[in-house]
């Protein structure tokens, strides 16, 4: 037993980790202090430096797809619009991110249980509220997964040339090896998020630092895309000022994927080392300076070497007039700045893709630890089968995964992992849960005002309400925006699978109610005390072998009123032959033949419980089948299943019992399928 | 029940036999006497007339496509070979024909028991032989569904042209509805044989007679395909005697294709009337002819219309010296002989094109009903699970069905349902299977020989000997043709495939073989006697609803020593709650409660009962679990999952019984699974 948990834990954190473990083993000393076990750490609650990287992963990593797709939108009028208008626009995304960011501040301090926008949402807004925000955050989860992965590729391939032109079975592969790490049950532990994303941090802010002060001092090269001109899409040649400001909100509507993620802290609260909220709310304050400051870094940096950035570069981007061609390979906006900022220095080229592709993994994997985690939750509250719920059983949580990695893997393949497709259907559902859950939190405060006298409390509260009454108004603005941009080109799809889902967790509900119904015992009821008259057994025997006497000697053990061994007659000679031998044993009790014609096992036996059932409707009858324990999946196939027929026949008949009276056969030692304590999402749940 | 019955016999008989019935009513009185009821005929045994259509449809569906093969093989070399040599090869084919049709006469007479080419091999030549034929069969009826539906699919798009360019898609689509039908269960009848096979054989024969009395007027119009030539493919200009014999060979083996389904009958002799065997030897011989005059009408019809047909006829077809492009529709050469003989008379061509379409899609039925019944004889041996071996229940021929069904949709999208790609793989099986049993036969007279002393019976035997020896020689001949032939072409995978099967059939059976022996009980043992000391009973409450009384008690009726209810503490809110109803109620004995840290469901629970155990290993332990039957497959989802992992983990522990107490929601009234006892195949094992 010993040995296996080891082993498991080895090769279960063998992907990521060991990688990580690679690159910056001596980095870990510095971050982490003196070396921790994971699994000690796993029973710690998290310090700011460490539950920074865990929450911040996704946020932090739109910054290698979100500039890309502010300019590319703007490039579709002209290359002059992405170099007059991508700051504002960046602007814009800070702007949000910051109304944002002081909300959420608000949430943690209001709602230390972790409960997310679902729980404020549903508190103060509803159970349809409630819903609405889970369906949404349960779609938004598949989309990070989708975006992520795909953007991950699409950067790996500015280092990894040899996997252009097949982006999208890379990110399927990559999916699947994520869903692999996860279904092992891989233990989340800070440092595997903590090394990547500080990386990830220092790349990209210490790369904007080089390029500023090259800048300064006037040798910051341009980047090779900067000698193109970029020809307004067709339509957009000439825009006038509605077609230019509807332009504007979508590069801007596009930007603001940079806000995904920001939700995570709120969910996490337990997580965090006391004072919680306290130390929550500060992080999620670096969280937002930091994410704030590297894209509007990067937007910066685009400006300054002259990137240039087409959604169709082969048609749109020009060189002396001409078109480009097919041929012509865009980089990513973040490998273009970095090959500029890096020039004559690849090193720092190929450790800014590494890291990017490093923590668009580490953003996507977040989901699946979000996933089952909001299932669990919502599977509490009866909108999903109950047993998501239950913790320490692997199997709950492998479904979950297997559901999100699947959607994903369907969006991958059906938008051929292009980004700038994928992003149309997200933020939606991100930004539906901001605006409702801020909605809430407004409502909240009014509650609590109703009630509250000392002033000084009054004050605090009504300061917060402001702020959230701007989030929730902001958050709104910036949903109907994002609708009104993108509907056609996607975001309707995620709307109407918010919907099915939605649809589907209601009649889950509904379901669970109507049985419990059904099932409820009113007060006066005492059926515990009207006992069946009278027990009888019935082994049923196919051959003479140890499992069937066996299941003989249990049954006679339990001394029922009345016991019979039961045998089908599928061939008169080997019943004859049957028969024979269990006299010749002279064991203490007839063997029945049921006659079958027709080769059949259920039927005969169906038919024979059902005659005693109603020549004796009180009594219970008791159906003890021998069954094989085996080892190997495939041997499962091989046996039992006549047993497991009859018993899916008979559970239909009132007044049945089944009992399996199982023999355990030499291949099943050691093969009892494993109990687990952790599951994914521990770490940010503070379990 | 009445109502369901009639209505699922209704619909299930819909697709095939209701358009049959529309063609042809008043065909059916004269085929097959006064009007007969379908579930009637199905209990009474084949006349010869009804007989033959039921089992030569596989064989006769082969003139749709071999003519087609031996053109384009000979094609290669240009056209004037497919003009110089088709009528030889068609007269190899035939010669083949008469000597397996005179072979399986001695068959059909010496084994009646229907086992086929299986039992022929395997009681003669030892079970390797007959598992040989078995792995080769079941590999042939794949590629029957494959070959058949992708042929009638080609010939349907000479009408329909719409069909042109997505054959592999509307195949796969052909497979399904075949697939969905033989799940249902359709009831097989011989009128939904008879018709479309007797209308495909007059088809055919009436074309071939209008074809030669116009030839003979000197009015038989040209093919549209005369005025082209047929360029030889590289490398097949000229050829050498070597080269030229090789070619001719491989087009001698893709005719060969017309043998397959000849071995059918003598699995079907059971299904004949009496005198059996020499019914069955007669039908057999009337296939026989029937088979070979038509694929010799078809081969000299072609001949005289001038056909021209090539593997590539964008490529290889020239008009005037020019290729005729991609664009160039190249018809099956039934589609072109028809257009040309019933020039000027439409209804002829539709209806031969209709009647080929048909008997393809019944030839490839036959092998959803082959597959399953060959799968239970195997089954019997022990070479595939056992369960395949009972039948009545639907779920063991359902399983052979989705194997077959899936395999010939993965043969038809690999090869783009491409019949002359798939031909290539498809005649090895048939004919490893012909030479073993045509061994074997020779063996078994040897056998009878040795104690036989009746002269006239001696002269008998030994002139069938000879029958069989020359079967023998020549189906082996035939084997290493097409092996040599078609190895690289295709062959190969076949024989790899046959290799596969015939491991996991070997390990199958050394599985059972090790089972048994585990499991065996010697003379002396007389288990049964050593009863359990003590029953411990424990009933698993989760709530106090009514799915839980009743399980407390049943388990009281049973009387057991002692007996415990437990619940797991997984909230202690809600299990002090339980407790405090449970007293209230004043159920006689008291609730315990296990303590669960993790939410675990499964952990306590296993780790009590393994204490009970070892504190009292001589106790047997009861684990009574209450469960919800319901009856829709959704809701089975959203219940019992925390009993079913429970029920799993339990079976591994020796001394433990679990006894499941079902409560039966009212969603599952009328939702039991239904128990039917026709399965597919029956009409030809004439049960």
């Amino acid at each position: 037993m010993m040995t296996k948990c080891t082993l498991r834990r080895y090769t279960g954190r063998g992907g990521l980790e060991l990688t990580v473990v690679a690159i910056g083993r001596v980095l870990k000393r510095i971050l982490l202090g003196e070396a921790m076990r994971s699994d000690k750490l796993h029973e710690t609650l998290l310090p700011k430096r460490i539950a920074l990287p865990v929450f911040a992963s996704d946020a932090l990593s739109s910054v290698a797809y979100a500039p890309d797709e502010i300019l590319l939108t703007l490039g579709m009028a002209g290359g002059a619009m992405a170099l007059t208008h991508s700051w504002q626009i960046a602007l814009g995304v800070v702007f949000v991110m910051v109304v944002v960011v002081a909300s959420y501040r608000q949430n943690v301090h209001a709602y230390p249980s972790g409960g997310g926008d679902y729980e404020v949402a549903g508190e103060n807004l509803g159970p349809k509220a409630g819903l609405t925000v889970a369906s949404a955050l349960l779609v938004d989860y598949v989309l990070t997964v989708a975006v992520s992965v795909s953007s991950g590729v699409q950067n790996a391939a500015s280092a990894l040339t040899f996997v252009r032109g097949h982006e999208a079975i890379v990110a399927v592969v990559i999916v699947a090896i994520l869903t692999a790490m996860n279904l092992r049950g891989v233990r989340e532990s800070g440092s595997a998020f903590a090394i990547p994303t500080y990386l990830f941090m220092f790349a990209v802010i210490g790369m904007a630092i080089v390029g500023f002060v090259r800048q300064a001092a006037g040798n910051l090269p341009y980047a090779e895309s900067a000698a193109l001109d970029v020809a307004p899409e067709e339509g957009f040649e000439s825009l006038g000022t509605l077609a230019l400001a509807f332009l504007l909100l979508r590069a801007f509507s596009s930007g603001c994927a940079a806000l995904t993620g920001v939700e995570a802290i709120s969910n996490g609260v337990p997580a965090f080392q006391k004072p919680k909220s306290k130390n929550a709310a500060t992080t999620l304050l670096m969280m937002g300076a930091i994410a704030v400051t590297m894209l509007f870094s990067m937007i910066m940096l685009a400006r300054m070497t002259r990137v240039h950035f087409a959604e169709d570069p082969g048609r749109q981007l020009l060189l002396n007039g001409v078109p480009v061609g097919d041929e012509y390979v865009q980089d990513t906006v973040m490998g273009q700045v970095s090959k500029a900022v890096f020039d004559g220095f690849p090193v720092g080229v190929v450790l800014v893709s590494t890291v990017t592709g490093l923590i668009l993994f580490l953003a996507a994997n977040t989901a699946f630890n979000g996933f089952p985690v909001l299932a669990s939750i919502l599977a509490r509250d009866g909108y999903l089968p109950r047993q998501l719920h239950t913790r320490g059983d692997r199997l709950a949580f492998s479904n979950g995964i297997l559901i999100l990695a699947g959607a994903a893997c369907v969006l991958i393949i059906a938008y051929d992992a292009e980004v700038t497709r994928l992003i149309q259907l997200y933020i939606v559902g991100v930004f539906v849960s901001f605006t409702l859950s801020q909605t809430g939190m407004v409502r909240h405060w009014n509650r609590l005002l109703r009630t509250e006298r000392d002033p000084s409390e009054r004050a605090r509260m009504q300061r917060s309400r402001i702020i959230n009454y701007i989030g929730a108004i902001i958050c709104g603005l910036v949903l109907v925006v994002v609708l009104a941009t993108k509907f056609i080109h996607g975001a309707g799809y995620a709307i109407a699978a918010m919907a099915v889902l939605f649809w589907i967790m209601t009649r889950i509900q509904n379901h669970y109610r109507h049985v419990s119904a059904e099932l409820a015992v009113s007060e006066e009821e005492t059926d515990h005390n009207r006992l069946p008259s009278r027990v009888h057994a019935i082994v049923l025997i196919s051959r003479l072998h140890k499992p069937a006497l066996r299941a003989l000697s249990y049954a006679r053990a339990t001394r029922p009123n009345r016991l019979e061994a039961i045998t089908v007659n599928v061939d008169n000679e080997e019943t004859a032959a049957l028969q024979a031998d269990w006299e010749k044993r002279g064991i203490p009790l007839p063997l029945k033949a049921l006659d079958s014609p027709y080769r059949e096992i259920t039927r005969p036996i169906v038919d024979y419980v059902k005659s005693l059932r109603s020549d004796n409707p009180r009594d219970v009858v008791v159906v003890y089948v021998p069954e094989y324990v085996v080892g190997r999946w495939w041997e499962q196939i091989l046996h039992n299943q006549s047993a497991l027929r009859l018993k899916t026949r008979l559970r239909f008949m009132p007044g049945v019992m089944v009992s399996s009276v199982p023999w355990q056969l030499s291949s099943s030692a050691g093969q009892e399928p494993v109990l687990s304590t952790s599951a994914p999402g521990d770490v940010r749940r503070g379990e």
